[in-house]
């Protein structure tokens, strides 16, 4: 079986800037591996609609599924909804179900619904509404596009209401081993070893640790027994040091 | 002036599985940013060439810099180099000034150069080595492709060599104001103060502490004066309040 794919978009000119480091997207892939999406596929763009615009229409249609992260709050610089609309040409507007959920929060929290929060309850015609039990304001899932709020608290949350109700494939199963030599003296074995077990991809990552080289390799792979299969035949090439 | 702009390509299944969080993006967006170049774009890639050369071959025609994170260390999954070298339609091959960098780095730490490290001193012709203090294999730039290592610390390393040799434009700069409302009380004025200084983005970033609603208001520009003038505006609307 093949696994449905996926994109995630960023989007923020607080992450390009540097002032925010992206949480999301390592959230978001450690949750899509567990449920068997391949995530095959990250942008960060700024709050362009321009440029939202070509990112949208570009990894929807190659993926069965695209996230996106920010950009949907109450200020101006908030335009993802609107741009994700457009890049279906969908009409949008305030939606009555999201504009009833923030009516009955600020008539709970005592705030005032004013015309910038009400921007909040904008919603693409047709668009299904994710619920965010953090802080009320929903996201929404527009054909295959799921957009979430990039505050990384309500990302998760949003998310976790979505991803279940998304259909997944084999989830990819990983197994790591660690090994205290130096990548340069596995990497000739680990090729061989990759091209024993092509349903296993290997993943290889150097690490120093108090004054000694060594290698994580990442064995990932759909398939349980020739993962266990692959990692056992590399440990016995590789028996753990005593260092 | 305009500044140069800048893209990211981060390649790596490791990112994309969530096994690994990419922090390299948001320390290249803050130099860069200090240094005049505009960070307009990021992409991750998975492990794979096609991938890599068409990302390579998009980005670096659109911007004045790519710089690359990932996969140009000894083992079978490191294509980096070769995905680089092959978008630009340029040869590649063990180059004399690479290999004597590892020759004598091995020598010195009593590691053996073979067949597999040797692949770490693959550059294309014509590219200009970045130097590597940290592990001596050294990054490239081919053309305005920049190649980096993926491991932080050499990449960190690595950016320092080569920053100070590139044009730098004039440094954005920001101000941040931490408000106690909350982002919906602020939204209307905000949009209207940014109407009135077009030299000035704003961003919004609502939180939560200890029970209050708060928003830091993050202005950017590369006009101090401007940037001075809008946040002075900003404040006397929103004294701080006491709580």
């Amino acid at each position: 079986m093949i696994n449905p794919t996926a994109a995630m978009l960023v989007i923020g000119d607080e992450i390009l800037s540097g002032r925010t480091q992206d949480t999301n997207t390592h959230h978001l892939a450690g949750e899509l591996t567990a449920h068997g999406i391949d995530l095959l596929e990250v942008r960060v763009v700024p709050d362009d609609t321009g440029a939202i615009i070509a990112a949208v229409q570009y990894l929807a249609e190659r993926h069965s599924h695209l996230f996106t992260s920010g950009g949907i709050g109450p200020t101006h610089d908030d335009i993802t909804a609107d741009a994700v609309a457009a890049a279906f040409g969908t009409p949008i507007g305030v939606r009555d179900d999201a504009r009833a959920l923030l009516v009955a929060h600020y008539a709970k929290s005592g705030g005032k619904l004013n015309k910038a929060r009400l921007r909040m309850a904008r919603i693409p015609e047709g668009a299904s509404l994710i619920e965010n039990p953090v802080s009320t304001a929903p996201g929404f899932s527009l054909k295959n596009v799921h957009v979430l709020a990039g505050v990384p608290m309500v990302f998760k949350a949003m998310l976790a209401s979505l991803l279940p109700t998304l259909s997944g494939g084999t989830p990819l199963i990983s197994q790591t081993l660690r090994l205290m030599w130096p990548e340069g003296t596995i990497a000739k074995p680990l090729a061989k070893l990759a091209a024993q077990f092509p349903e296993v991809s290997f993943g290889s990552y150097p690490f120093y640790d108090n004054g000694n080289y060594g290698t994580n390799i990442v064995g990932r792979s759909k398939e349980a027994a020739m993962l266990e299969a692959a990692m056992t035949k590399l440990e016995a090439k590789f028996p753990p040091e005593t260092t």
